[in-house]
């Protein structure tokens, strides 16, 4: 028998007060999204070991677990020990995102699917992360994608959505920073960099929030081997960024974008990034839109407009996504495009408060020790009718920490049941607290 | 690239209308078992390899997927293909039920729950089955616990709240069948049977749906030394299963089981069953219990009461649970009292109607390829606002393919986005169907 008992390195249990705020909060998102017309999917846990590893995953495909393979004989094994290659030894894999399972989805079933289809995924992922403040072996995370539309409507959907949602879970004062890859590929043929350079560019510039402006012209200076265009870009960035992003806020038009980058830098894209930000912007006033020409988000396969969820209490993104109109069809053989938004609903879900409402549907029932079963479960069953949730406890000699208990589980309202008690009417309830 | 698409063997993808009707047969399930005073918790999917093939799981254990434990090396791989001993491959595993993990969350936690907790547990579990009709390798188990009461009130909380879920559901007819495991005990003491062969004489008895009373004889007669036993045995069951079972339906009293087994067996479970029915049928009316003296359940983990939910249109079980004292502290090293009630998924899920309320707030904007993004976007967050769930679709040649398609997923009425339309109040919305 195993010694320790906890859940496994770098996993969580969620104990009722937690699990009821996450479901909670679950519930919240599916609703706004499902009103928003998404439909909610579910694909296994697992999937063949060959797809996880198609390179859609990036650098994440390296943190997947794998599932032994069942009936693994000696000479495969034997073979993965002299060849060093595992591969043979499994054929599942945990997922690692909701993309991939999208993909391998929407190819099983695209005849069965709408031409334009609106999922929500809501669902755990594994990585096999080094276990850390706030990073987990298993989480969940919440996407919606639409697929089979390439104009700005998609972004303006998925955004209005998101906004919506984290909304109604109470959070305010978020923002959603947007760029779009082609500004980014723009910027950087009009600075002089090498077409070859692009990507290791991008990965700099992405650390621009770690590493800030200085480091990140420092690592440029290093890596790349366009001296001028290196000088050129950083005098930009610094400016850009020293002048702080907010005076972009609004209103968030063409002509504030245009400002942002040189003359002549993906003009479609910008034209595209201004049409999304007004529909956003009319159709929900509240919302606010920051364009960030320095936004890469890390994913490759990103093709178009990019986003991120920010809020200006906390240093990271609570969520973020764009279009990858190359990914989705990569297991049809063909091109559909598509684009996602992704919550990180472990970043947010601390951050907004237990649903409180209902204390006083939830009641107690404090009976002795000798009470018949047939009086209890009739009382209860009167109250359940009755519109109520009902807890059972046994008196015991400390009545006080029963009451403090269930008040924290969020009972509001308690009553005894005497030797007498045949009916819920005859039970006086007491508020807890 | 892989040339298949389809979901792992033995798994599947739920598609839009399948998903919502599980998540709604899932949520009247939570909802009732809420109001009935359970708690939701949340175990991660993988357990510790040692702690899944600890011997509570019976021959799931061998069904168990495990994991490839990350950073293998050459030296393990050699050691498992000598010895054939792969359990150095792998450190975690795949959950095949939801009780292993409740013990061990009931180790990790037992200082922050109530002295009596009930915990409600919906999550899938995997079993590397043999993929046919109705099983699959990833499904769903409702299961809820009763830990810390040794009384009969749990049997009883755990019945009435699975009926009234059952009920709620739509499901009616359906009957519990219920027996004790102290009763079979002492029914094969009293027929003189070998206390060696008890484990192996319920074994066969547990045939008796498949084979019958003239096969479980028969089985007997080959496997077991006590031929007085099995003749008087067989006699008892012939006579008893003859007369079909419908007869001790009600009322479910104590005279009324005892006249089930031969006089002086099994005294103590036989009041409890009484007790139990009594409170079940004073609490619900509408509840049907059966005496079935007959009723094993596989599982070894069993110490009292047991019982199975059944309905008279279907040949299989739809749940079932009992009393497993022993097992719930073996992680902890202690005995701690628990019953549990499992309700079989995904076979009920079939049998109830799917949701078809609320259609008339589910409505369609059918539009233009050239309509506005922010046009549409301000149309349907008016609508949303107003508690609509709206979907766009794009206008095609086909427009009652279109119309067909939303109805069927759903939807109840749909309106035509002018070039003019700049509000909500400006769409004539047309019922579906």
């Amino acid at each position: 028998m195993a010694t320790s008992v906890n859940p496994p390195r770098g996993m969580r249990d969620f104990l009722p007060a937690e699990k009821a705020r996450r479901e909670h909060a679950l519930g919240v998102i599916r609703s706004v999204y499902s009103a928003h017309g998404f439909d909610e999917i579910e694909t296994p846990v697992v999937e063949d070991f060959e797809r996880l590893h198609s390179g859609l995953g990036g650098d994440n495909e390296k943190l997947a677990f794998s599932v032994l393979k069942r009936g693994l004989d000696a000479t495969a094994l034997a073979h993965a020990a002299d060849s060093g290659d595992q591969s043979g030894l499994t054929d599942l894999g945990l997922r690692f995102d909701l993309t991939v399972p999208l993909a391998r989805f929407y190819a099983t079933h695209r005849a069965e699917l709408p031409p334009v289809f609106r999922s929500i995924q809501i669902a755990p992922v594994w990585r096999a992360e080094r276990p850390q403040k706030g990073r987990y072996r298993q989480f969940v995370q919440c996407d919606i994608d639409i697929i089979g539309e390439a104009g700005p409507l998609a972004e303006v959907e998925l955004i209005t959505a998101t906004a919506a949602a984290l909304r109604t879970l109470g959070l305010s004062g978020t923002r959603v920073r947007i760029n779009d890859r082609r500004v980014l590929l723009g910027l950087l043929e009009s600075f002089g960099f090498a077409a070859g350079e692009h990507a290791q560019v991008l990965i700099t510039i992405d650390k621009l929030d770690k590493i800030g402006a200085e480091g990140v012209v420092a690592e440029l200076g290093e890596r790349s081997s366009s001296t001028d265009a290196v000088q050129a870009f950083g005098a930009y960035l610094t400016a850009r960024v020293g002048e702080g992003v907010d005076d972009t806020i609004h209103p968030f038009g063409l002509e504030s974008i245009q400002r942002e980058v040189p003359a002549g830098v993906a003009p479609e894209a910008l034209q595209s990034l201004a049409d999304i930000g007004a529909a956003v912007q009319q159709a929900d006033p509240a919302a606010v839109l920051v364009f960030d020409p320095f936004l890469v988000r890390g994913m490759g396969y990103y093709t178009g407009t990019i986003f991120e969820i920010e809020h200006p209490d906390f240093g990271y993104s609570l969520g973020g996504g764009g279009r990858y109109d190359g990914m989705i069809g990569r297991f049809l053989g063909q091109d559909v495009p598509a684009a996602g938004f992704s919550i990180g609903f472990e970043r947010i879900v601390d951050l907004i408060e237990a649903d409180a409402s209902g204390a006083a549907d939830q009641v107690v029932l404090v009976h002795d020790a000798d009470a018949q079963p047939a009086q209890l479960a009739l009382l209860k069953t009167e109250l359940v009718a009755a519109g109520k949730r009902v807890r059972l406890e046994r008196r015991t000699k400390n009545l006080k920490a029963t009451l403090d208990r269930v008040e924290a589980a969020g009972f509001g309202a308690f009553a005894f049941v005497g030797r007498e008690t045949s009916s819920a009417d005859q039970l006086e309830f007491k508020p807890l607290g």
